[in-house]
């Protein structure tokens, strides 16, 4: 059976390289070095490391992921990247969705414990937890996501993006793009990473001196999967006639920006000539949408796979101390956001 | 312990309405009904039927789902109606991303296969699937999702949307528009249901004489997550410059028409009042575009049911005939797709 030495070194290029490869890290790869590493892979008859590893021991252990529905975009790319990173060591994803609902969180954590699962990675940041404490009694691993420690003394660890700094980002830039009136919108329901993006941008409008106004909106379980998005749609539909002084808006994530951006080019208001909208989470979705989305990214790819070492780390050693690993976030400068122009009335 | 017939009564709905709401389909349900049976729910701390079920077996099995990559928001929509089908079946979901990718699609079944699963629902639509056989031979129930059944005699089963209808729907409903010449655009890669779209949309073309072009992008791993809508993007650079005489474009699909409309945008044109542009599928994302996506949509949630309901029967008796069930696609009218309005120059 060749190894992936073979095939670095009938394709000419380092391990590595091949190994991106086989992860679909290929998006900075020239075009010619990629079909060299996929010509190699098939003269040899290569198959990766991970399969081999999961057929020659006869059995794929697993780790759940929960989210709150796989059917948000934002989710479907963080599973993209926990099954990419699960894979590569060698384990399988349990998926559910969980609606945000805790009682449906701790009975698929049980039946997936109940299936062999020892590690469970939770894609939501619920303000109360209280429902995961028998579950790590039970020696249950458990990852949270999106959100910052907790100080409660149970066993699990935490991987997110600086979220407060995300909201100070977005804030900044709509400030030094001129504007001095800007809303936030978000959904009442409030989960931790939305407390810390408007925390974040509060503090900037603060030290600005530019003046913060906050729609929330009501996120309902009858919107199903569109929720964050028609979160946004509604606001648009108000803020079109009580914006006020408002040049700009700051969706709390992408999927309720492009809702929001959306229901104000369809009452008539140009993006950015008009009003300016900004996200939250750079989401790719975002570059397909006229003007595309200026937002602020979080490095999706590396929590994934911090949060997979994690929970497989937390398997081995479950007392081990809680871990907490945060990311910076970046601006990512688009035209949805522009100098402020006339005054709206 | 409570049951649903429990909440049904102190709700003063139906069962069925429970049930409903139990399994989130609740878009056409009333606030009011809706707001009851939670109350209900929580009055009687009840807790559904298949976690119960699932708990007091102390087991859960599992079927897997193989899609392309859940990051495209279409098979994220999927999944979501699979894994809340697969629940009520008292059935858990694993989850792989196969990029097409035939050895990625029987390394992963064969590592759920050791790890006792029989049944996997493929999302994909590759063309060959010969890669199948040794998998159907060794006791793997399989469903094959968007496409039709083939005549190879390998004993699984399919679920589809009638994809040659879908393509002639949206040529029929832009003719009607007074589009005379129109471009369908797609990739090269062609999986079997965009190959029926295009020949459903070349059938209407020519029953009423209508010109249709075809334009196929290059779809890239390189890519990645953001593939689809990232030809249709690349395809609207090339079409701003010939498009000729088309007044009107079919995306594949959604995804690829959301990254098309945006291109033609950022590139000056108005839709619908210069170009109109249409998708196929109906994932909800296209209701949050500017002007909101007219599509030809797929009943996801029927799909999926189906597919479950064909993956549990085939569990149970792997020798059963091939069966096919087709769904009927239904026009969802939109502001995108116009009526002819100035010729191109």
């Amino acid at each position: 059976m060749s190894t992936i030495q073979d095939v670095a070194a009938l394709a000419g290029v380092s391990v590595s390289t091949v190994s991106n490869v086989l992860n679909k890290r290929e998006s900075r790869m020239r075009p010619e070095t990629l079909a060299r590493v996929h010509q190699a892979i098939n003269e040899l008859s290569f198959r990766p490391n991970q399969s081999a590893r999961m057929l020659k021991t006869g059995r794929m252990p697993m780790i759940g992921l929960m989210v709150p529905s796989i059917a948000n975009p934002y989710f479907g790319l963080l599973a993209r990247w926990i099954e990419s990173a699960a894979l590569a060591q060698g384990f399988g994803l349990l998926l559910c969705n969980t609606y945000r609902d805790p009682q449906r969180e701790r009975d698929y954590a049980e039946a997936f414990m109940a299936q062999g699962v020892k590690g469970v990675i939770l894609g939501s940041a619920l303000q109360a937890d209280e429902h995961l404490k028998p579950l790590i009694e039970n020696g249950l691993a458990i990852v949270c996501l999106d959100r910052g420690s907790a100080s409660d003394g149970l066993a699990r660890d935490f991987v997110s993006v600086d979220n407060r700094r995300a909201g100070l980002l977005a804030a900044e830039h709509l400030y030094s793009l001129g504007h001095r009136h800007v809303t936030f919108v978000s959904a009442a329901a409030q989960s931790l990473n939305r407390v810390a993006r408007l925390a974040g941008a509060r503090e900037a409008a603060a030290n600005l001196g530019m003046e913060l106004s906050v729609w929330l909106g009501d996120a309902q379980a009858t919107y199903e999967e569109s929720e964050m998005s028609e979160v946004g749609h509604v606001a648009a539909a108000t803020l079109l006639r009580t914006r006020g002084e408002s040049t700009a808006f700051i969706g709390v994530n992408d999927m309720l920006a492009i809702g929001l951006m959306a229901g104000l080019q369809q009452g008539g208001l140009r993006v950015p000539a008009d009003v300016s909208v900004m996200g939250i989470d750079g989401i790719y979705l975002g570059s397909y949408l006229s003007p595309a989305l200026c937002t602020v990214r979080q490095p999706m790819q590396e929590i994934a796979e911090r949060a997979v070492e994690h929970v497989l780390s937390r398997m081995n050693d479950p007392a081990q101390e809680p871990r907490e690993s945060i990311f910076q976030p970046t601006l990512v400068v688009q035209p949805s956001a522009g100098r402020r122009g006339k005054m709206p009335a």
